[in-house]
């Protein structure tokens, strides 16, 4: 099993991302990890006796955080992103990794590394935190803007495949996120997306408010992209800014700082809920190969962990699964 | 000026929405409150001695949070509720306020007392806490599901009169919620509805992205009814959850529970800001009335405030700006 590795690509690149690399390799001697990006670099962050099943592919050029997606992809020909991406097209990968920009890895995905057959818009899937301690997988997060009824359709059974496969899970509870919980309810969308669903070979639970999607109701919610994406960035936000508010309320005099030192422990378990590193990447469903978005700013570990999940999608034939459903459902349309 | 109240709306009806009404006509000699409801009931809450400027209006019905909205407006012709919105419609009061089904009163609001000239949908705005410890009026937050583009800017117009009259904003920052801050991002409905922002007669911030509107980047947030409704469950749930664990963490142990005692005066501050009851109710703009929707768990201090809204609302003409503000558009549709 091949997987290209953006090494340019992420915050901490090339570091972190060689560094959770190599343990990656060392942690899994059936993988071969491709290290796509400049070589002195590369080297440089892993120093001497390479583990035998890394190999290093030499590029020049980098896509920025900024960059726009569409043109940095058709530009950039000998990006790591791209090349990593061509990899994958052209059989010499059959998956990838990359901490980098998220807009691009989507183009790159969908332009050079091409759709499933059968499947009409691939999607953005993130791991969301949940009150309980466990955790819900939510797409689209933004990869398709004009979402229409089949698109959800085909979201949840993308989402089912790999939630049974790489998340373990026996039996996923599908929702679809909608204003009110009763069959009926919601925009033209929701409505017509319902039935389709009802009738999906997956375990739909129906319509989830958001309010409850927090309280481990479901374990795969199904939105559209642009919803979706609202709703990851407002968890973003909100979190950050209330951990900065809390942070404010414990360092205000000598007194509050004693009593946040008594509640360390728990607090910072309570963060550690809401810290992306424990989750790994998001995959882009949808997309003919394990394709991996690692967060921006993953250390080692977190994108160790995104490898993990690549390796667990290819091992588990996610996309065999994704295939085999999409004919049973009777969805496949070109 | 006269405000019909529903006195029978709310988890703590009439007890606390006769409080906040007595409170309110005794703070507020010019306004006339007309308390609908049971009777027997109201004048038991009340005692003896009632301001001159409370009057009560006999009904029989109730609509319960659980019942169907539309079916419940058509049905309980004789519910506090129902009454209080044709007394709107024929002029015997100016405005009402509610703390009852939601989704009733947006059916009331639209089929009873019945739209603004010119406007095509009407919107409920609610107003979010911010970190900077501002506040945020949004909408729509569900009064309308399929929004199209004309909707959103009405939705802008609308609230930029009520912010400036009732929120005493001088020059609110219109944003529209978009997945990106640059113009051209976002869905075909984003992308149609920002140059009619752009040339709107108010002040447009451009797309405002959710992590960011937390931060106190814009007065107003525009989006379409879906995302929105989706978006003030999340925080509700997210906030609920967030103190839930906190509450967790503090009552842990002795020494934590006298941790969390020291920083009590900080973490109340911080609650209050996301308490309801300081930002009063949700206006439905665009109903040719003041309608203002009072928070379900309305205490008497809430609903007083909600009364207030309603109060400026009508001080402030509210509904004669956005007429005058739609002519100058240019956009009034029929």
């Amino acid at each position: 099993m091949r997987i290209a590795i953006d090494a340019m690509g992420g915050d901490n690149a090339p570091q972190e991302i060689v560094a959770g690399s190599l343990d990656a390799a060392r942690a899994y001697p059936d993988v071969t990890l491709i290290l796509v990006g400049d070589e002195g670099q590369i080297k440089q962050c892993a120093g001497a006796n390479l583990p035998t099943n890394i190999e290093i592919v030499h590029t020049t050029e980098k896509i920025e955080a900024e960059d726009e997606p569409v043109k940095a992809v058709r530009r950039k020909k000998d990006s790591s992103m791209v090349v990593a991406a061509r990899m994958v097209k052209d059989g010499l990968a059959d998956g990838m990794v990359s901490a980098g920009n998220t807009g691009a890895l989507m183009t790159a995905g969908l332009l050079i590394v091409g759709r499933v057959k059968g499947i009409e818009r691939p999607a953005l899937a993130s791991i969301w935190p949940t009150m309980g301690g466990n955790s819900m997988l939510t797409l689209d997060v933004g990869a398709n803007m004009d979402a229409e009824a089949n698109h959800l359709y085909q979201y949840a059974l993308m989402a089912n495949a790999y939630a049974q496969i790489v998340l373990e899970q026996e039996k996923p509870r599908i929702g679809l996120l909608n204003i009110g919980a009763e069959p009926g309810k919601g925009d033209k969308l929701r409505k017509e997306a319902y039935p389709l669903l009802e009738a999906g070979p997956f375990h739909f639970v129906g319509n989830i408010e958001a309010r409850e999607a927090m309280n481990d109701k479901c374990d795969v919610l199904v939105a559209d992209g642009f919803t979706g994406n609202n709703m990851l960035k407002l968890i973003e936000g909100f979190g950050l800014g209330i951990f900065g508010e809390l942070k404010k309320i414990f360092y205000k005099s000598a007194l509050t700082k004693l009593a946040a030192l008594a509640l360390k422990s728990g607090l910072s378990a309570f963060k550690k809920k809401f810290d992306y590193a424990e989750y790994g990447g998001a995959p882009l469903l949808g997309i003919d190969g394990a394709v991996i978005k690692a967060h921006g700013s993953s250390n080692a570990r977190a994108f160790r962990m995104a490898i993990h999940q690549a390796r667990a999608f290819l091992k588990g034939d996610v996309l065999g699964k994704i295939r085999t459903d999409l004919s049973a459902g009777g969805e496949e349309k070109a």
